[in-house]
């Protein structure tokens, strides 16, 4: 797994499996549009980065393979959630979302209010399946990890700061500080699980947590990278939303070059990381902190 | 245990208890308004019969204390988060809750609604404590349970029917559906996480969800009694509301008289699986039926 055939095989089987699961997972015989609108939110879109970093993570300590999809599952129902709940007209107030009218445009505002609160419930469901080979003790552990990543010490948290920030000047430590919780929190989560499916050494869990921040931080500086310099089609979201919004972003702190540079550095770090984590087989954990910094979209 | 003044030492002790553990655990240092706002939509108000039947199921099993009062804490915080979501604009959108502004009117719509999305983060984070003495296994099963119960198969669900059926006709049938899941699975879930702190036989299990089943309706056959019969400032939020949304209840589908019988019925179910369920230290729950029928808000 060390060429870039390797990994394009194993990303296109990571993300079968992930749609499968998802397919599989979110209800569609929910309540009247509930199901509906969960599956329109978080099927058939996405680019399914968080579920990719989990299963990398799991393939590089050898973990319990079903225990990672369903991290991967859950990890990316709270992602699609937040999605949902931001896109809604008190928070971005957003139409727009991988291509499609985002899920309040379709459904109502009080379906997508619904839909996005089902969803994080779904993801402790996926966590804790009652029939399955998943020892209840890793699932503890996944819910713990998932739940401090979404709740006030992590998403929640920094969509709070985020929201209290717009028009103020930030420092580059206060807009790093947000998005470490914003976005950080669960792309590390991301890894921090796959990497709990398996048996990772105190001093592996600590490289992998730094793995994580590192490209936590790096998707969202080239998050404000691409909200300048690409136009809403190749996004598939609504573009130039931040600057328009008066949000503080890494490009008006930085600069649109220095925003460039520290992406590469996150990028290093994410790799140094890897080396000092001892693990043979972090092969695609390696590409897709690549492919985090060199995306397009 | 088996006096009226046994049983109020009870609830006095279990409410200190619980709001001691909530005022703890919901963190108030939460960035910008967000831990405010979450403090403010779960301190201080309410009935807290979700946490009293956690507290009595577990007491009734000689279930794990500390295991309880997280149980508690977290079915809590669902119920707190529901409500909050309910109140806004676009779904009930209600400004008066437990004799306060509601959660949207004093921090506005943003911060409400991640203040609830929060405080569902934080149910999973009370019920996964990595420095206490909660078996793991008892951890992934009580995050099971309450998940399930707050779902799309369980409240949220019950909401998405309540939702669509706004002027719609409803038979019984669909009603006691729609609250079954409404209101009737955290409630249910209530009892049954008590229950699992514990070791209850499998008979013991089945009487006491049917127990919970029995509550979980009463309660809201109760709730819409109280909707037509008592003003607003008893009940701490807008009475009538159900009647001025052309909501269907157990009154407008059953009539008054009916929908009271109903309530005295399903106080004899809770009564009689509580005979069922073997259990000598069921007083308390048994009291709890009898407190949920005959509150007068």
């Amino acid at each position: 797994m060390n060429s870039r055939a390797g990994f394009e095989n194993w990303i296109r089987e990571a993300l079968l499996q992930t749609e499968s699961a998802l397919d599989a997972w979110v209800p569609g015989d929910a309540p009247a549009a509930l199901g509906e609108a969960m599956r329109y939110g978080v099927l058939d879109g996405g680019k399914r980065l968080r579920p990719l970093l989990v299963l990398a993570a799991s393939q590089a300590v050898g973990g319990h393979p079903q225990a990672a999809l369903r991290a991967a599952v859950a990890v990316e129902l709270i992602h699609a959630y937040s999605l949902v709940h931001d896109d809604m007209p008190c928070m971005d107030n957003d139409v727009l979302r991988r291509g499609k009218p985002t899920v309040h445009v379709k459904y109502g505002e009080a379906s997508a209010m619904l839909a996005g609160d089902a969803m994080q419930a779904l993801a402790f469901e996926v966590l804790t399946p009652t029939d399955s080979h998943v020892p209840p003790a890793l699932q503890a552990r996944l819910c713990g990890l998932l739940a401090r990543s979404a709740g006030c010490a992590g998403m929640a948290g920094g969509q709070a700061i985020d929201l209290a920030s717009i028009g103020q000047p930030l420092s580059e430590a206060e807009l790093r500080e947000m998005h470490r919780r914003k976005t950080g929190a669960l792309l590390q989560a991301s890894v921090l699980m796959g990497a709990a499916t398996g048996a990772a050494s105190a001093s592996a869990w600590a490289a992998l947590s730094d793995y994580g921040a590192a490209i936590g931080l790096a998707f969202q500086v080239v998050d404000d990278i691409l909200d300048v310099t690409q136009a809403s089609d190749t996004l598939g979201k609504t573009a130039g939303k931040d600057a328009e919004a008066n949000k503080p972003t890494y490009v008006t702190v930085l600069g649109l070059e220095a925003a460039r540079a520290e992406a590469q550095a996150l990028r290093r770090s994410a790799h140094e990381a890897l080396a000092r984590s001892g693990l043979s087989s972090g092969a695609c954990l390696a590409m897709l902190a690549d492919m985090v910094v060199e995306r397009d979209r």
